[in-house]
């Protein structure tokens, strides 16, 4: 099996660009992951795309070919929806299908236009990840969802929204330094206990916003960077899947993410790595009882203890394992087709070098990307790994 | 590479049951899959699910996993959408991944809800498919997309709605043994001609209908098939996908499917076949002139001679290639995520002398199934093979 090479990483600003299309999101991120990368358009043989929510907020199917169109290449392309984690199953196909020969150079990526919606809108469109039937007509959204698995983690485990709130403050830091993130803004503690309440114990400042955005990886073989004398020190060595049940009721734990584990176990055993290897992680936290969920998932954390980790210092840019130095979803933003592959992007960048919080990871040699769909009914998890 | 086996098939019956959700139908056909199979639930490692306007339809995106509670798996399951070849492109990765050794057992297929929308709603929903700036917001719908190009070709290679109402009234015939089929009714040529005008040349009976429906498969390895002594004569022996501009207007032809012939020829080349080869096809005729596009493109017929086919009896149950001896879209019905599942299936089953119409093609050994989305901007094409 040959080795799948981050060749180049492309994204666009994240935040509120309601006038632009999913197009010219995507366009634009290609753009700068084509001049990244050195490969020509011409050498891709697919793209594969994540979108969400395109239906719904720009009356758009079927945006494998229209983007393949953006992109400027001539190629076969196939949308990918798997909710919040819709580049990241695009991603595993082009890693499974680089690394045994199907193809040497694939375009991956994806884009979502959302606040044209409004919060209304969108967060009624978000509600299409959730059970319709079950949990959508009973009123539930996903701040609603996300509130019942913090509450029940608090019930089981200990913990107080003010534990929660040392994440936001953790990702609004480290956004500071990305000038593509959705909030460049220092925020403390106070601010996140006093900002309104969403949903108990959520309130505005653990919820990630609605964004506009796209994010585009160029993935070759390893034949492919060496022949063309590539700059592409870092490779995607392990790729996992989970699925779970789609409707909460239906879990066993509301405060466990079993879909995560699955797919970080899957992750960590291709790549020949245990979390202990683990050097920074980029995790979906599109609430910040998400992060904990995905710590403890990813075993970077031991079940029951992920709450006091930003608290403590573990997760924290000079921490043990530095988690969201991106800013994550909460303040770089949630596009949510973009978000998948948007993580990739920034663990490359870090383990590379390239990323302006680079040198809070100066040694890193691995890195891991986390994406959830819905209240992680999926999920994908991708292990990178410094080789050249 | 591991030959990749279809060890079993389900549908539905496709037709008009507006109160059953998408994943009552697709629970339904994977019952039936896994009966015909053989192969227990829990070896489904798993899911890859096409379906095109759900989110629209039933307010229900992340069909993933909700798809895989429907089948009683549990098992990672991802959604892929290319507007009317969802399963086509769905099938496509099963067979890289199935080939490549990273899975043995992977169940395939599609569901799609419609006539809940209304005809008029349905086809609101089905413009998704077309470029939503520059062909949908200017009137275009699909039976107008399809007019135009059937007005291109008869400019070009002439012909009529005579010639296309001999394809209507094949596949009419075709499908009076389908007892899945939504229409079971013969008609004449004058029935057709006499149809309701819906877009010139197209009328009412050049057109599939909307319907519900799903469609299921159990794909499994060589290894596999042969460890568990499956019957599974069929196996999926080669597979290919084109992609094309979006957008009518900047095609070079409208009347020509090069992504349909991309797809074709890629799946012939890694079948080591060629067109001359093909004993049977299912193709993708959402309306009458569609199937004439189709068959040129999988050079069953040369450019410009595809319009006589039915009319002169080539492509009759009886002719020298049959085509869509299930009745096709047009008299089987057109659930768009189902279809192409649906097509992989009634070709395995008339090689494996399974099928009602398996009499018309007693010899066959090899064949074909065309998958478009859109106005074949994307286009799946699979060649099945009697190896055992």
């Amino acid at each position: 099996m040959s080795d799948v090479r981050v060749a180049g990483v492309g994204l666009t600003s994240f935040g509120n660009t309601p006038e632009r299309t999913s197009r010219d999101l995507f366009g634009d991120a290609t753009i700068e992951a084509f001049a990244d990368s050195g490969v020509p358009r011409d050498d891709v043989e697919a793209l594969l795309y994540g979108n969400f929510m395109g239906e719904l907020s720009e009356h758009q199917g079927h945006q494998g070919p229209l983007m393949a169109e953006a992109a400027g290449i001539r190629a076969p392309a196939t949308r990918y929806e798997s909710a919040c984690a819709s580049s990241g199953v695009a991603i595993r196909d082009a890693v499974k299908r680089i690394r045994n020969g199907e193809e040497d150079v694939l375009l991956v990526g994806g884009a979502e236009r959302m606040t044209n919606l409004g919060t209304a809108g969108a967060t009624e469109a978000l509600a299409i990840a959730a059970d319709d039937l079950w949990e959508v007509r009973a009123g539930t959204t996903f701040p609603g969802a996300y509130a019942l698995m913090a509450q029940a983690y608090f019930s089981e485990f200990g913990g107080e929204h003010e534990d929660l709130a040392h994440i936001a403050v953790k990702n609004h830091e480290n956004a500071l330094t990305n000038e593509k993130a959705q909030y460049q803004r220092a925020i403390d503690v106070d601010d996140v206990l006093e900002a309104p309440q969403v949903s108990s114990p959520l309130g505005l400042y653990d919820s990630c916003p609605i964004s506009d955005g796209a994010a585009a990886l160029v993935l070759t073989s390893e034949d492919y960077a060496a022949e063309h004398d590539l700059d592409a020190p870092v490779a995607i060595t392990g790729t996992g899947q989970g699925g779970d049940r789609m409707a909460l009721h239906d879990r066993e734990h509301l405060a466990r993410s079993p879909a995560a584990r699955e797919a970080g176990e899957e992750a960590y055993a291709e790549a020949g790595i245990d979390a202990s290897d683990v050097d920074v992680a980029e995790v979906h936290d599109c609430f910040t009882i998400a992060e904990v969920l995905a710590i403890e998932a990813l075993d970077l954390e031991p079940i029951g203890e992920g709450i006091s980790a930003a608290r403590d210092g573990r997760t924290t840019a000079d921490g043990e394992t530095p988690i969201n130095l991106s800013g994550g979803l909460k303040a770089k933003g949630h596009p949510v087709g973009a978000t998948g592959a948007s993580q990739i992007a920034e663990v490359s960048k870090l383990l590379a070098g390239t990323h302006p919080n680079s040198d809070h990871v100066a040694d890193a040699t691995t890195g891991v990307a986390h994406n959830a769909g819905g209240t992680v009914a999926s999920a994908t998890v991708h292990v990178l790994e410094v080789v050249a």
